[in-house]
């Protein structure tokens, strides 16, 4: 068993993809509705397919150019194989694949719905969260099954090679860093692109359609309707899906590449190999067995969100939903307390920065992953908090709304600012509490326990839009009113998934960009990364700039293609007679097409800003400042994406609350008042803010981590080849008659070089002053032995030669060395190879 | 006449401020035109007079447990004086002083520039720039007087002390401190509360007056329109006095302390003394002096602020302004260059940090000078492309006015976030340079360099309110409309140097604090500041939240004030008979006490997050995790100050764009079309941007960097008790004959060391095996001789107690010491006292 143990994940991301098979076959089955409903849906269908082809064909070009500069790489730097252009290739592919699956099940979903809502609530949830089932399984099965396998071949590929253990592990991981380049790179150009596309159809058809023409969202008469339907697909959920993707890669190869180094500072303490019964690897597995588990858990946890009643409201869905969440990671818990226990040694010897090596225990390890858990769940309250309906901040919206669109703005602006506190807070608790239990290798389980149940998540997340869109068909369907309500309810819990999704999703980005760096830094083989230092500096302050620049133009190409969007939906509205009677047929097409240009050409110079900038910096500048411009962007992206995606959230809901009607200065207000208009306006600002710029800060901050990572060969040698602090490999141990080894604290060796060795150092310091025959020396002696100085001053006088002569006899004095050498062997590790 | 140079700054102090008083008394000597002007003038001041002194009365607090606390850093730290507490309680005094004489000079200029713009336009710039000139050299007088005499009294008491030179200077230079911390604590209280004020009063006359009841700016039947002016006076005025005070304070401070280690070092690489003809402290005083000179500079530069057309237009009047502007800039550099010359030897030996020591000749001092005017400048002119009327950024603004206000608020945010890219390229490249140059002391000068014409910046910045308030004099008294048109022309100009003066002002506050940040790195004697440690990382994060969370305070109060504002302006309307005829009397005075209250009551909780926050981080985490927290704060405060004044400063004048007609999709539009009244709106979230939390970043961050500098002694001792890299007082110097003596490079030591000293080390290893009675012990014996290694290999046999004899035997072994040692003397650095 344990040998084989790669297998279990490989197994459970196949077991998983077979059950999205069966749940997507399940969907398909039901009735799609109406001829009207399922022309929609098909019209919906090709535009999200038409935009993701052309975005591919994009892309293609790009994986071309990157393709060719890794290969360039790849044949520069000894520890960096060829085989990286492959498995960048592959991550693409499966990334772009995890998100036309989701595409494509939310496209036949979401008429299904409509049709399903006509029956009941609990139909209609269940076909929309079988939908995101689909995705969620889709995107978690392919993300383990792509790096199980990559690894395994690439295991076969290089262990049998020359090098040590530590050496060769290197090279597979370097290799598999390639998929993960690959996935986050497309997954950074879909979620950019996606974001504009649909912020853009969105923003223009509600600016014309609800605030000018006075007409009800997805009206059929809105020329962007489609186009909305289209967007809430490609970004919301293709986009959403290659995110996701490429975190979850991100995180877990993370924690690979640390379970390496955990390995080595074992094996150095231990004086020779590393072994265990997983293939002596436990440490760099275990991750990869914990996303598979995850996988299995999360498909539990379907099975429990459903409800029965069909007067349900929002609080019953909310409840189900939290019901299979909570199952999920619970089993993935309770799992991995178990996995720790069995996969990793029961103490490990892990070097800290600066404080030497430690004694870890595996247990830790399990701490740390709880850790990671509780601030996840703890910033998704914040989150939730800050963003939900009837809570003080969304209700301060409301309030500053009724003097109209300015304050409404200022107060949506500062409730996403204030919610960077408690989210920063936790989030550098969670830093460094994971750290003080188990180093970076602890930070990066924390981030692994909270994307392990991304099957779920996503499930949970992606319902939301295929719901939004089932109330567009029935909108456009004109069916019952009922339908529509029903969809509402479910889009409405949508909405708040969403934000506390985001919440989950910045925070473990945020830290597996900490374990991206912390590999950076071993990787390129420097001694930390010191901010005192001006070239550091300077390049901190160029990667805090970097997410609020890439933000302005996420920012900006919305609201250029949202303005091109309104100026033709108002020509359409002008000049096609009977569109507002409904005799005219609007020529959505034209909608669409703008949308799709805008996000193809918008989304090229964030992507490359993104990639080039820290190739860049480190090709000028080195490694160092490299990683100042790293931390930079990560400091400043995590404060933008709570920023942005909070404020968007409150700003959404602060609208939505004005649907139900809401007390302002004792006065019920509704829909229509000037407050609502005002708080459409700041919905307005709020939607690139929360879905096109805001989720793109995840994406940036890892993305550039990874390509430092990288890069990092070209940078500097490999941690081995360094005698640097965190990356030695001679350390001292003390081995008895019987030939037991032991590993010495620093500490200790500290007092056995004292003991052991003989230090004697001479220094002789000489004044010398002639007046005119005589010259007069005088002269000290230090003499050092171990560490003890003792001092003897002499003076000699006569010619220069004579004293000259004196002194050079006494240089070399003779020396009593005395001491006693210990059983004592520096070793040089003996790594297992293969 | 150098022995006495700190007489010179003195002198131009004393100048500088007599000069102000003869201007103030011609600006008081104009008339003040009719009663109804004299009346409104009177009650601006009166407001405005009543806020200042509510406001003091609660600072009193603040610094009395300020003080107190001061005072027990000063009992537990043998290095910090208690003189630190009354430096503390002058520098607040000062401060509250420096903005006490810029508000009153404008509420006396107010009046008197309508009154002459009734004459002709140039009369009415010479009233309004004579205001701002009062004020300028108010603020600079003080600052200069302030710190030369202080400096002069603690070099009095504390240089005949018993310690060296460095030492007794460090407690000098540390009291000062307290003088740069009590005016950076008040000028965050006065540029928050007066932020705050102004604000609330503004964006609710504009909501309510402008936008909803359609009356002119200024009009007499707005109830908020006193406050509106007396904002502009407690705001814009004290609020940036004191603003610049400190700022100005801070930045010399920080250059005399890296101009005491610049000392250093040099006496440390002399191997004695540092000896100048300036008392030994050229380096310190020079900064000192260049303020100086650039309070004389600025005198001379206003006299070259003066149109001579009644017809003017707005380029003329800048083109006066820059006149003056450039010429105190051009004189101040020419000066500098002869200083630099004289006061520095002619090369120093600077230690740089991870580098070694470097030569460094004085004249790089002055480049680096020449560095940070360079990059001010052109920070000055990527502000002024952001913001000005007619350029990209703000035509796009424009544009997307056209569809609304929410595509407004997107485009003017989106231009606040571009404009940090030029910015943070061009202050990164200062920060590089000026390092490169001349090290920490040339970012320091750099820093000097754009600080020394604040007469002249401020002069230039002040008359904008002056001219503003103006226009509301003439408003309110109904006079002559060309009376208007004349100080509308002052204002607008006034704005455009209001927005470049704040890119002036955020260049040189970063690199204030980054000098300090140096100067706190060497104070705690801490080994750099690494981010590759869990504790330093998370402080970094959470020093990148609190600028956001302090910005979101700032606006939220904004947000709260301006709502009661609106709420009770449209009470007044709907209550007060004949309001709207000019028949009722509105009640001016409850909206100025709407103003106060919430500005008193909102500024105390940033204040006191700017101040308790790093005490916090420091006494629980220590000094490293507070630099990083130091680090944090710098780089999200600089990205969030551009961010917030270039967005605020833009839709500002992207609402003023409409006054004037404006083409927008080939229509001309105009004030009062769909367009404009969604420029209002933008114009109102980014009042509070440009006025209120964007200006106190840079108090922000200097005042941090000066609470870590303060406590600094308590977090670690000082750089002359530690022996590290930065702060070694022992070095290596070669010796001849003749007594000459020549600092070693640190390759050079490495290289005497080498030949010098004679180390031997022996390591002996064994393997033993025993096998029944007979014992093999395989020997290796490593033996080191100034670094090269030999080893022989024995083999023992024999019983085990032979063979251990044997060994022991083996390690007693005598080995000869051989070496030639070379006339080198560690020297201890005899610094001279007082």
């Amino acid at each position: 068993m344990e040998e084989n143990i790669i297998y279990v994940p490989i197994a459970l991301a196949v077991l998983g993809l077979l059950f999205m098979l069966v749940k997507m076959s399940w969907v398909k089955k039901q009735s799609a509705g109406s001829e009207r409903m399922q022309s929609i849906s098909k019209s919906i269908k090709e535009g999200a397919l038409a935009f993701l082809s052309a975005e591919y064909r994009l892309l293609v070009i790009f994986a071309i150019i990157a393709s060719g500069l890794l290969f360039l790489v790849s044949t520069l730097v000894e520890s960096t194989s060829w085989m990286i252009v492959p498995a960048f290739i592959v991550g693409a592919i499966f990334s772009a694949l995890a998100g036309n699956i989701g595409m494509r099940i939310a496209t036949e979903a979401n008429a299904r719905t409509a049709e399903a809502a006509k029956t009941s609530l609990p139909q209609a949830l269940k076909v929309s969260f079988g939908g995101g089932t689909v995705m969620g399984l889709g995107v978690a099965g392919l993300a383990v099954l792509g790096l199980s396998l990559i690894f395994l071949f690439f295991l076969g590929q290089f262990m049998g090679n020359d090098g040590s253990f530590y050496d060769n592990m290197t090279v597979v991981l370097e290799a598999l860093a390639g998929f993960s380049l690959g996935a986050e790179s497309i997954a950074l150009f879909a979620r950019v692109g996606g974001g504009i596309y649909t912020k853009a159809a969105d923003v223009g058809a509600d600016l014309v359609g609800k605030v000018e023409a006075g007409i009800p969202e997805d009206d059929p008469r809105n020329p962007a309707t489609i186009a909305d339907n289209v967007g809430d697909n490609v970004g919301d959920v293709a986009g959403m899906g290659a995110d996701l993707f490429g975190s979850y890669v991100a995180t877990v190869l993370a924690a690979m590449v640390l379970g390496n180094y955990v390995i080595r500072d074992i094996a150095v303490a231990n004086g020779g190999a590393f072994t265990d019964a997983f293939n002596n690897m436990g440490p760099i597995l275990l991750p990869l067995v914990i996303a598979g588990v995850g996988v299995l858990a999360s498909i539990i946890g379907t099975f429990l969100v459903s409800i029965k009643n069909n007067d349900a409201k929002e609080s019953k869905v909310q409840a189900a939903l939290d019901r299979g969440n909570w199952a999920a990671i619970i089993i993935t818990l309770i799992a991995s307390y178990f996995l720790i226990e069995w996969m990793l040694p029961e103490t490990m010897a892990m070097k800290f920065f600066g404080e030497g090596v430690k004694e870890v225990a595996a247990i830790n390890v399990f701490w740390s992953a709880c850790i990671g858990l509780a601030v996840g769940a703890l910033i998704s309250m914040v989150t939730a908090y800050y963003t939900s309906l009837g809570k003080k901040p969304v209700m301060d919206i409301v309030e500053n709304s009724s003097t109209g669109a300015a304050t409404n703005i200022i107060a949506g602006l500062s409730v996403g600012m204030y919610s960077t506190f408690a989210s920063v807070i936790l989030f550098a608790a969670a830093i460094y509490g994971s750290y003080e239990l188990a180093g970076f290798y602890g930070v990066a389980l924390a981030a692994s326990a909270m994307m392990a149940t991304t099957a779920m998540q996503l499930a949970i997340d992606a319902f939301g839009p295929i719901a939004d869109n089932a109330g567009g068909v029935a909108e456009m369907s004109e069916l019952e009113p009922h339908v529509r309500e029903r969809t509402d309810i479910l889009d409405s819990v949508g909405n708040t998934t969403a934000a506390v999704g985001k919440g989950f999703a910045i925070a473990s980005a945020a830290l597996t960009a900490l374990a991206l760096f912390a590999a950076y830094v071993t990787f390129t083989g420097i001694d930390g990364i010191n901010i005192f230092r001006a070239d550091v500096l300077a390049m901190l302050f160029v990667g805090g700039m970097i997410p609020v620049v890439f933000s302005a133009m996420a920012m900006k190409s919305v609201g250029k293609a949202a303005m091109e969007m309104v100026q033709e939906v108002r020509r359409q509205f002008r000049e096609i007679p009977g569109i507002m009677e409904g005799t005219g047929t609007p020529e959505y097409a034209k909608c669409v097409d703008i949308s799709t240009k805008a996000a193809l050409k918008e989304m090229i110079l964030p992507g490359l800003l993104t990639i080039i900038t820290p190739i860049v910096i480190g090709l000028l500048f080195g490694a160092e400042p490299l990683g100042g411009y790293m931390a930079g962007v990560c400091v400043s992206g995590v404060m933008w994406a709570i920023f942005q995606n909070n404020a968007g959230g409150a700003w959404d809901n602060a609208k939505k609350s004005f649907e139900a009607g809401v007390m302002i200065n004792g006065e019920m207000t509704y829909k229509g008042s000037d407050a609502h208009k005002a708080a459409v306006t700041g919905d307005t600002v709020g939607d690139p803010f929360k879905d096109t710029s805001g989720p793109s800060m995840n994406i940036l901050i890892k993305l550039t981590c990874l390509v430092g990572l990288v890069i990092a060969p070209i940078l500097g040698g490999h941690g081995a080849d360094h005698d640097t602090d965190g990356a030695t490999t001679e350390e001292m141990v003390f081995i008895d008659e019987d030939g037991n080894k032991t590993i010495l604290t620093d500490k200790q060796v500290e007092q056995v070089e004292k003991a052991d060795r003989t230090e004697i150092s001479k220094e002789v310091m000489v004044t010398m002053n002639t007046e005119g025959d005589v010259t007069t020396a005088e002269v000290t002696i230090e003499t050092t032995k171990n560490g003890e100085t003792t001092i003897e001053k002499k003076t000699f006088t006569g010619t220069e030669e004579e004293v000259m002569e004196q002194i050079e006899e006494l240089k070399d004095t003779e020396v009593k060395v005395e001491g006693g050498a210990k059983v004592i062997k520096k070793v040089k590790v003996e790594e297992n190879k293969g």
